[in-house]
Protein backbone atom coordinates (compact mmCIF):
# COMPACT_ATOMS: atom_id res chain seq x y z
CA UNK A 1 0.00 0.00 0.00
CA UNK A 2 1.23 3.37 -0.83
CA UNK A 3 0.19 6.82 0.04
CA UNK A 4 0.97 9.45 -2.61
CA UNK A 5 -0.28 12.89 -4.29
CA UNK A 6 -3.42 12.60 -6.25
CA UNK A 7 -2.73 13.18 -10.49
CA UNK A 8 -5.03 13.95 -12.22
CA UNK A 9 -5.05 10.95 -13.99
CA UNK A 10 -6.39 9.49 -10.49
CA UNK A 11 -9.75 11.92 -10.81
CA UNK A 12 -11.91 9.00 -12.37
CA UNK A 13 -10.74 6.48 -9.27
CA UNK A 14 -11.57 9.32 -6.75
CA UNK A 15 -14.77 10.32 -8.31
CA UNK A 16 -16.21 6.94 -7.78
CA UNK A 17 -14.91 6.67 -4.08
CA UNK A 18 -16.54 10.05 -3.66
CA UNK A 19 -19.88 8.30 -5.02
CA UNK A 20 -18.98 5.16 -2.93
CA UNK A 21 -19.05 7.22 0.42
CA UNK A 22 -22.33 9.50 -0.89
CA UNK A 23 -24.00 5.87 -0.92
CA UNK A 24 -23.40 5.45 2.42
CA UNK A 25 -24.29 8.66 3.69
CA UNK A 26 -27.71 8.21 1.88
CA UNK A 27 -27.20 11.15 -0.69
CA UNK A 28 -25.95 9.64 -3.98
CA UNK A 29 -28.37 11.54 -5.91
CA UNK A 30 -26.91 15.06 -4.16
CA UNK A 31 -23.35 14.26 -6.17
CA UNK A 32 -23.30 16.59 -9.18
CA UNK A 33 -19.43 16.74 -10.10
CA UNK A 34 -18.06 15.29 -12.52
CA UNK A 35 -14.07 14.32 -13.62
CA UNK A 36 -14.31 17.02 -16.16
CA UNK A 37 -15.41 19.76 -13.59
CA UNK A 38 -12.49 17.86 -10.86
CA UNK A 39 -9.95 18.65 -13.39
CA UNK A 40 -10.77 22.30 -14.00
CA UNK A 41 -11.45 22.95 -10.01
CA UNK A 42 -7.83 20.97 -8.90
CA UNK A 43 -5.68 20.95 -11.48
CA UNK A 44 -7.03 25.07 -13.16
CA UNK A 45 -4.83 28.13 -12.90
CA UNK A 46 -6.21 28.36 -9.09
CA UNK A 47 -6.67 25.38 -7.92
CA UNK A 48 -9.44 25.21 -4.95
CA UNK A 49 -8.27 21.42 -3.46
CA UNK A 50 -5.79 18.92 -3.21
CA UNK A 51 -5.98 15.20 -2.38
CA UNK A 52 -4.07 12.22 -1.49
CA UNK A 53 -4.51 8.41 -2.85
CA UNK A 54 -4.12 5.10 -1.14
CA UNK A 55 -2.90 2.86 -3.80
CA UNK A 56 -2.72 -1.17 -3.73
CA UNK A 57 -0.08 -3.59 -4.98
CA UNK A 58 -2.02 -4.23 -8.23
CA UNK A 59 -2.27 -0.33 -8.88
CA UNK A 60 -5.28 0.49 -8.24
CA UNK A 61 -6.77 3.58 -5.96
CA UNK A 62 -8.53 2.21 -2.65
CA UNK A 63 -8.82 5.34 -0.51
CA UNK A 64 -8.56 8.85 -0.93
CA UNK A 65 -8.74 11.92 1.59
CA UNK A 66 -9.51 15.24 -0.26
CA UNK A 67 -8.89 18.83 1.46
CA UNK A 68 -9.15 22.45 0.82
CA UNK A 69 -8.15 25.37 3.17
CA UNK A 70 -10.78 27.07 5.00
CA UNK A 71 -10.72 30.33 6.69
CA UNK A 72 -11.90 30.84 9.92
CA UNK A 73 -12.33 34.74 11.51
CA UNK A 74 -11.75 32.88 15.03
CA UNK A 75 -8.40 30.80 14.06
CA UNK A 76 -7.20 31.96 10.44
CA UNK A 77 -6.06 29.12 7.58
CA UNK A 78 -7.43 26.06 9.00
CA UNK A 79 -7.00 22.66 6.79
CA UNK A 80 -10.74 21.20 5.98
CA UNK A 81 -10.99 17.24 4.92
CA UNK A 82 -13.50 17.02 2.86
CA UNK A 83 -13.74 13.77 2.51
CA UNK A 84 -11.83 10.57 3.68
CA UNK A 85 -12.95 7.40 1.74
CA UNK A 86 -11.77 3.83 1.80
CA UNK A 87 -13.49 1.61 -0.25
CA UNK A 88 -15.99 -1.14 1.53
CA UNK A 89 -13.50 -4.18 0.61
CA UNK A 90 -10.63 -2.84 1.98
CA UNK A 91 -12.00 -1.21 5.66
CA UNK A 92 -10.78 -2.30 9.04
CA UNK A 93 -7.38 -2.18 7.46
CA UNK A 94 -5.59 0.55 8.54
CA UNK A 95 -5.61 2.36 5.44
CA UNK A 96 -7.77 5.42 6.50
CA UNK A 97 -5.62 5.89 9.65
CA UNK A 98 -2.54 6.32 7.00
CA UNK A 99 -4.54 8.99 4.81
CA UNK A 100 -5.83 10.30 7.65
CA UNK A 101 -2.13 11.67 9.14
CA UNK A 102 -0.94 12.18 5.86
CA UNK A 103 -3.45 14.72 5.74
CA UNK A 104 -2.45 16.04 9.26
CA UNK A 105 0.79 16.47 8.16
CA UNK A 106 -0.14 18.11 5.10
CA UNK A 107 -2.04 20.82 7.30
CA UNK A 108 1.26 21.14 9.51
CA UNK A 109 3.54 21.60 6.84
CA UNK A 110 1.14 24.41 5.41
CA UNK A 111 0.86 26.30 8.64
CA UNK A 112 -2.46 25.97 9.37
CA UNK A 113 -3.93 26.73 12.91
CA UNK A 114 -6.03 23.43 12.73
CA UNK A 115 -7.66 20.63 10.96
CA UNK A 116 -11.47 20.79 10.70
CA UNK A 117 -13.97 18.05 9.12
CA UNK A 118 -17.88 17.26 9.36
CA UNK A 119 -19.17 13.81 10.36
CA UNK A 120 -22.82 12.63 9.66
CA UNK A 121 -24.46 12.08 13.74
CA UNK A 122 -25.68 8.59 12.87
CA UNK A 123 -21.95 7.36 11.79
CA UNK A 124 -20.65 5.82 14.93
CA UNK A 125 -18.24 4.06 13.44
CA UNK A 126 -16.38 7.30 12.22
CA UNK A 127 -17.03 9.24 15.12
CA UNK A 128 -15.66 6.49 17.16
CA UNK A 129 -12.56 6.66 14.93
CA UNK A 130 -12.08 10.38 15.64
CA UNK A 131 -12.64 10.17 19.12
CA UNK A 132 -9.93 6.97 19.49
CA UNK A 133 -7.14 7.75 17.48
CA UNK A 134 -7.24 11.39 17.25
CA UNK A 135 -9.17 12.79 20.42
CA UNK A 136 -11.07 14.69 18.12
CA UNK A 137 -13.21 18.10 19.41
CA UNK A 138 -17.00 17.24 18.46
CA UNK A 139 -19.60 20.27 18.27
CA UNK A 140 -22.91 19.02 17.09
CA UNK A 141 -24.24 22.59 18.15
CA UNK A 142 -24.11 24.09 13.96
CA UNK A 143 -26.31 23.65 11.33
CA UNK A 144 -25.15 23.42 7.99
CA UNK A 145 -27.50 25.97 5.75
CA UNK A 146 -27.18 26.33 1.85
CA UNK A 147 -28.85 27.97 -1.27
CA UNK A 148 -28.71 26.46 -4.66
CA UNK A 149 -27.15 28.39 -7.33
CA UNK A 150 -30.60 28.41 -9.28
CA UNK A 151 -31.90 30.49 -5.73
CA UNK A 152 -29.11 33.15 -5.84
CA UNK A 153 -29.59 34.14 -9.35
CA UNK A 154 -33.29 34.47 -8.64
CA UNK A 155 -32.59 36.89 -5.34
CA UNK A 156 -29.73 39.21 -7.58
CA UNK A 157 -31.82 39.17 -10.93
CA UNK B 1 -25.14 53.21 4.34
CA UNK B 2 -22.77 51.88 1.83
CA UNK B 3 -21.52 48.37 1.09
CA UNK B 4 -18.69 48.18 -0.30
CA UNK B 5 -15.62 45.12 -0.89
CA UNK B 6 -13.20 45.67 1.95
CA UNK B 7 -9.47 46.97 1.91
CA UNK B 8 -6.59 46.56 4.57
CA UNK B 9 -7.84 49.42 6.53
CA UNK B 10 -10.92 48.01 7.40
CA UNK B 11 -9.59 45.20 9.48
CA UNK B 12 -9.42 46.49 12.53
CA UNK B 13 -13.22 47.16 12.91
CA UNK B 14 -14.18 44.05 10.74
CA UNK B 15 -11.92 42.32 14.20
CA UNK B 16 -13.93 44.13 16.46
CA UNK B 17 -16.96 42.84 14.14
CA UNK B 18 -16.42 39.30 14.20
CA UNK B 19 -15.75 39.29 17.97
CA UNK B 20 -18.77 40.73 18.70
CA UNK B 21 -20.67 38.43 16.98
CA UNK B 22 -18.34 35.64 18.44
CA UNK B 23 -19.39 37.07 22.00
CA UNK B 24 -23.03 36.89 21.10
CA UNK B 25 -22.50 33.11 20.21
CA UNK B 26 -20.88 32.63 23.15
CA UNK B 27 -17.56 31.93 22.40
CA UNK B 28 -15.75 34.65 22.54
CA UNK B 29 -12.70 33.02 24.07
CA UNK B 30 -12.21 31.38 21.06
CA UNK B 31 -11.04 33.92 18.70
CA UNK B 32 -6.95 33.74 18.50
CA UNK B 33 -7.42 36.02 15.27
CA UNK B 34 -5.14 39.30 14.85
CA UNK B 35 -5.64 42.16 12.51
CA UNK B 36 -1.92 40.73 11.17
CA UNK B 37 -2.94 37.64 10.60
CA UNK B 38 -6.04 38.97 8.56
CA UNK B 39 -3.73 41.45 6.61
CA UNK B 40 -1.87 38.03 5.77
CA UNK B 41 -4.32 36.04 4.90
CA UNK B 42 -6.82 38.63 2.87
CA UNK B 43 -3.99 40.47 1.61
CA UNK B 44 -1.08 38.13 1.02
CA UNK B 45 0.33 36.42 -2.00
CA UNK B 46 -2.39 34.25 -2.30
CA UNK B 47 -5.46 35.74 -0.20
CA UNK B 48 -7.51 32.81 1.41
CA UNK B 49 -11.27 35.29 2.17
CA UNK B 50 -13.09 37.89 1.24
CA UNK B 51 -15.35 40.34 2.62
CA UNK B 52 -17.74 43.31 2.51
CA UNK B 53 -18.59 46.09 5.17
CA UNK B 54 -21.43 48.06 5.60
CA UNK B 55 -20.68 51.89 5.91
CA UNK B 56 -22.74 54.50 7.87
CA UNK B 57 -22.50 58.17 7.01
CA UNK B 58 -20.20 59.07 9.51
CA UNK B 59 -17.57 56.46 7.81
CA UNK B 60 -17.83 54.04 10.41
CA UNK B 61 -18.10 50.82 9.47
CA UNK B 62 -21.32 48.90 11.24
CA UNK B 63 -21.27 45.80 9.60
CA UNK B 64 -19.24 42.98 7.65
CA UNK B 65 -19.48 39.64 5.67
CA UNK B 66 -16.53 37.32 5.25
CA UNK B 67 -16.58 34.61 2.99
CA UNK B 68 -14.06 32.38 0.79
CA UNK B 69 -14.23 29.29 -1.60
CA UNK B 70 -15.18 26.03 -0.40
CA UNK B 71 -14.81 22.70 -2.40
CA UNK B 72 -17.59 20.19 -2.47
CA UNK B 73 -17.05 16.84 -3.72
CA UNK B 74 -20.66 16.81 -4.55
CA UNK B 75 -21.41 20.70 -6.12
CA UNK B 76 -17.86 21.71 -6.75
CA UNK B 77 -16.99 25.26 -6.12
CA UNK B 78 -18.79 27.10 -3.65
CA UNK B 79 -19.05 30.65 -1.79
CA UNK B 80 -18.96 29.84 2.35
CA UNK B 81 -20.35 32.55 4.00
CA UNK B 82 -17.61 32.28 7.38
CA UNK B 83 -19.48 35.10 8.97
CA UNK B 84 -21.95 38.11 8.25
CA UNK B 85 -22.30 40.57 11.10
CA UNK B 86 -24.04 43.89 12.37
CA UNK B 87 -23.50 45.98 14.70
CA UNK B 88 -26.08 45.12 17.59
CA UNK B 89 -26.95 49.15 17.73
CA UNK B 90 -27.57 48.64 13.81
CA UNK B 91 -29.98 45.69 13.74
CA UNK B 92 -33.52 45.66 12.38
CA UNK B 93 -32.70 48.11 10.00
CA UNK B 94 -32.38 45.95 6.53
CA UNK B 95 -28.31 45.94 7.16
CA UNK B 96 -27.71 42.27 7.29
CA UNK B 97 -29.94 41.78 3.85
CA UNK B 98 -27.39 44.44 1.90
CA UNK B 99 -24.61 41.69 3.03
CA UNK B 100 -26.65 39.02 2.51
CA UNK B 101 -27.58 39.48 -1.39
CA UNK B 102 -23.68 41.63 -1.95
CA UNK B 103 -22.01 38.30 -1.12
CA UNK B 104 -24.75 36.22 -2.72
CA UNK B 105 -23.89 38.39 -6.32
CA UNK B 106 -19.88 37.74 -5.45
CA UNK B 107 -21.04 34.39 -5.42
CA UNK B 108 -23.04 34.30 -8.99
CA UNK B 109 -20.51 36.11 -10.65
CA UNK B 110 -17.78 33.64 -9.22
CA UNK B 111 -19.59 30.61 -11.18
CA UNK B 112 -20.03 28.92 -7.91
CA UNK B 113 -22.78 26.24 -7.63
CA UNK B 114 -24.25 27.56 -4.54
CA UNK B 115 -23.39 29.18 -1.40
CA UNK B 116 -23.11 27.58 1.97
CA UNK B 117 -22.92 28.95 5.85
CA UNK B 118 -23.35 27.19 9.16
CA UNK B 119 -25.85 28.58 11.88
CA UNK B 120 -26.14 27.98 16.24
CA UNK B 121 -29.06 25.37 16.56
CA UNK B 122 -30.86 28.17 19.42
CA UNK B 123 -30.33 31.73 17.29
CA UNK B 124 -33.73 31.76 16.20
CA UNK B 125 -33.54 35.34 14.84
CA UNK B 126 -31.11 34.38 12.38
CA UNK B 127 -32.42 30.86 11.33
CA UNK B 128 -35.65 32.63 10.69
CA UNK B 129 -34.24 35.24 8.65
CA UNK B 130 -32.76 32.51 6.48
CA UNK B 131 -35.69 31.11 6.11
CA UNK B 132 -37.67 33.75 5.56
CA UNK B 133 -35.76 35.57 3.14
CA UNK B 134 -33.50 33.19 1.07
CA UNK B 135 -35.32 29.69 1.62
CA UNK B 136 -32.25 28.34 2.57
CA UNK B 137 -32.16 24.57 3.09
CA UNK B 138 -31.19 23.77 6.78
CA UNK B 139 -29.28 20.34 8.00
CA UNK B 140 -29.00 19.73 11.22
CA UNK B 141 -27.46 16.51 10.93
CA UNK B 142 -23.59 16.88 10.65
CA UNK B 143 -21.05 17.53 14.02
CA UNK B 144 -18.16 20.02 13.39
CA UNK B 145 -14.74 17.99 13.84
CA UNK B 146 -11.63 19.86 14.71
CA UNK B 147 -8.09 18.86 16.06
CA UNK B 148 -5.60 21.85 17.18
CA UNK B 149 -2.27 22.34 15.61
CA UNK B 150 -0.89 20.81 18.64
CA UNK B 151 -2.43 17.65 18.70
CA UNK B 152 -1.47 17.75 14.87
CA UNK B 153 2.07 18.53 15.67
CA UNK B 154 2.07 15.53 18.33
CA UNK B 155 0.74 12.94 15.66
CA UNK B 156 3.00 13.72 13.01
CA UNK B 157 6.08 13.87 14.86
Amino acid sequence: MTIREGIKADLPQVLKLIKELAAYEKAADQVDNTVEMMVQDGFGDNPIFGFYVAVNDKDKIVGTSIYYYRYSTWKGKRLYLEDIVVTESERGSGIGKLLFDQTIKKGVEENCSGMVWQVLDWNEQAINFYKKYYSAHLDGEWINCSISIEQMRAIVS
